[in-house]
């Protein structure tokens, strides 16, 4: 079985491990987190000072120009198409994801409304990240549509010919299951329907590569395994074959051909452009760089295919050593055991505890987080292992707290089960 | 007439002088477009820092709970609410003024035809912002409605039994041209109309109460007189008599009634929280907190009111300067003379040379800004004056630089001519 010098043997020979010293990682904490918030990258704390006291306040309104504000959608646009394979000017960095969906959801049905009037169902898993269902049932309640909703082993059974859109998480955000995006697009396509991905928890964290797929619409979000600061702004990707034919409903001013020009009349900008609204939120978009940029450092040591390798060694190693470790402490792994069908987490799941479990380990300085079951779902005890930052041996370490916590049954405690706000 | 001694004493006699001292404004500049962006208030830079080092860098997730990140869009909201006469609850931080106008009038636009389903038309002004003709003619168009454009002064006369909605931009971001929200409010109702209001160049500038006007929804920006940094978050409220009523079309989690129950179906939170969308962009509503705060500083000195008395001072001191001291450059003064129907601008307008006008006194140190006239309105110079930190000093000195710009035909040099993207 592998062991700690195993693990330090495995960062001493990694080609990625010198990502880590692009982040500011707090002494002594294994955060196993980003695939909720990721940690602060070491440039973004100069750079938004840069942002507030030269850009802002020393320069006011002429860094629309001098400093580049009013590109800043499609300059970081551009750099997250370098992640999810698509090409410069089909992406840009703006709102928020949900807020985008909203946009590509109805930029779909308008397009199905179009050109195969008949087909009116959104089609998405039940365990889809929640936001997603709720903007899908809004707009299927404005359209007299279905959101129907199915389980994930249930896509290609449930693509009949009503259906329009086919929308879904990338990777789950409670299981970590990956679907596999090529195939289910393809599969979509050749029932008809439209298919619009969210990456929130793929970019960055799983090659992509949707003009690969052929997929229709994309978003995504900026706070995770991009690392641009909680709340971040998303991003919107659409198919060049659709990103001229609709024009959103959340045609603000910066998805105008000329925003300056301050005429009455909405004309949409050609291309992705028109998938902008209101003004960029320069500061957050400026700590959302400096996140983008830490992936795109990985580049020249391999790029996404590197990081997905070093992730995979990753979350295997730690459903191994859970389960060699923790055996008899009932604890489960949930996520799939075939890296192909797992993105960069690992859940693991307990009859009872679950949340204790998970603030045991915050205490001992092992951050992973926990997502509430429900009738149909088990509690969660979720851990993201982002490759840019995460070492061999804070796997080994994690384990070793979650092998102390279980042996100890110190879980247990009544100080570990009150609830916070937010977990 | 006034002399520059005579505003050096005005200033001194100014009680709401000390405001100045909250923030950080560059030597020399005589900053007069805080209509357009807000200058860096001084506690915005340590303050940004403690959230992205301490906040993010080292708590982390748990920030949404010890640092109250989740609580962020209502607790600026509460604040915004003291300056635009709402009550605590009833307004929250969120998103762009765009995607918060589509929030507001696709909720109005429910209102309407479940309670008078015949009328089909929303009312706006020709001149207002284009982004709020743009959301309002995109909903239009899914709705099969009419948005139906009028002059300012057309207002009573354009609300036929067939209008569903009035929306005005309260202070015109061309002219400074102010509405009167009660009368038209009340005008709007009598004639079975609803009223939405854009606060953009209002929050902040001059008393609002929306509450004594009755009005039914606002919007308003964060990022001009509020200080809140460029692109910042923009709010919304609206009447809690009709809060409560529609689930807005952007139903993402943030507006659920438990966000983190992350339950696949919509049940929206009560009052203004199901305005909400996606994640709070957490950086940037931190940095308009601190902008909010500068506005709510003037409060013991006598708040909204006594702001609303320097501005109407500065405005008509500037209005009067110019015209005493340009007079024979071919000047007007386009922006209302009666201080009621003036917001805290002052526009002037030129047969030729408004934007080669408004460069020269930019080289000069001296900041507003040009916007382009079109066949039926006039190329405008737009000066903002905001009373938080503008001296009458400023205004002496800025028409003073204005007067040698003139008689020194300086503004006729070619590289005053140059266009840059954005004026």
């Amino acid at each position: 079985m592998t062991t700690r010098q195993d693990c330090l043997a495995l960062d001493a020979a990694d080609r990625l491990a010198p990502l880590r010293e692009l982040f500011e990682i707090p002494e002594g904490l294994i955060y196993l987190d980003g695939n909720s918030l990721g940690v602060l990258p070491r440039a973004t704390p100069a750079r938004v000072q840069q942002v507030v006291r030269e850009e802002w306040g020393r320069d006011l309104i002429q860094s629309w120009n001098t400093a580049g504000w009013i590109d800043l959608p499609r300059r970081v646009g551009d750099k997250i198409a370098r992640l999810i394979g698509a090409d410069a000017g089909e992406v840009v960095a703006a709102d928020s994801t949900s807020v985008n969906l909203y946009k590509v959801l109805t930029a779909a049905s308008h397009i199905t409304r179009q050109d195969q009037p008949t087909r009116r169902v959104i089609v998405s898993e039940r365990s889809n990240f929640p936001t997603d269902l709720y903007i899908a049932e809004s707009l299927a309640r404005e359209l007299g549509w279905t959101l129907r909703l199915i389980e994930a082993d249930e896509v290609e059974a449930a693509l009949t010919p009503d259906v329009a859109v086919l929308m879904l998480t990338h990777v789950n955000y409670r299981t970590g299951r990956m679907h596999e995006m090529a195939a289910v697009t393809r599969a979509a396509h050749a029932a008809g329907a439209l298919v619009v991905w969210d990456l929130a928890h793929s970019a960055g964290a799983v090659p992509v590569d949707l003009r690969a797929a052929d997929a229709d619409f994309a978003v995504g979000c900026g706070y995770k395994y991009l690392n641009g600061g909680p709340g971040a702004p998303a991003f919107v990707w659409a198919h060049p074959r659709h990103a001229d034919r609709f024009w959103q409903p959340l045609a603000g001013w910066m998805g105008h051909a000329a925003p300056f020009r301050f005429t009455p009349d909405y004309e949409p900008a050609p291309g992705i452009a028109r998938y902008l609204c209101g003004t960029p939120a320069v500061i957050a978009m400026s700590a959302l760089e400096c996140g983008v940029d830490t992936v795109l450092a990985a580049e020249p040591l391999g790029g996404m295919a590197a990081l997905r390798e070093k992730s995979i060694a990753l979350t295997s190693l730690f459903a191994e050593l859970v389960e060699a470790r923790c055996a008899g402490h009932g604890l489960t792994v949930v996520s799939p055991r075939e890296p192909r069908l797992r993105g960069s987490q690992v859940c693991l799941t307990r009859a009872e505890g679950a949340y204790a479990i998970v603030q045991a380990l915050i205490a001992r300085r092992v951050v992973g987080d926990f997502r509430a079951g429900d009738v149909q779902t088990p509690d969660i005890l979720r851990f993201g292992f982002t490759p840019l930052y995460t070492r061999y041996v804070d796997v080994w370490d994690a384990v070793e707290q979650l092998v102390q916590v279980m042996e100890s049954g110190q879980w247990r405690e009544a100080r570990f089960h009150q609830r916070a706000t937010v977990t």
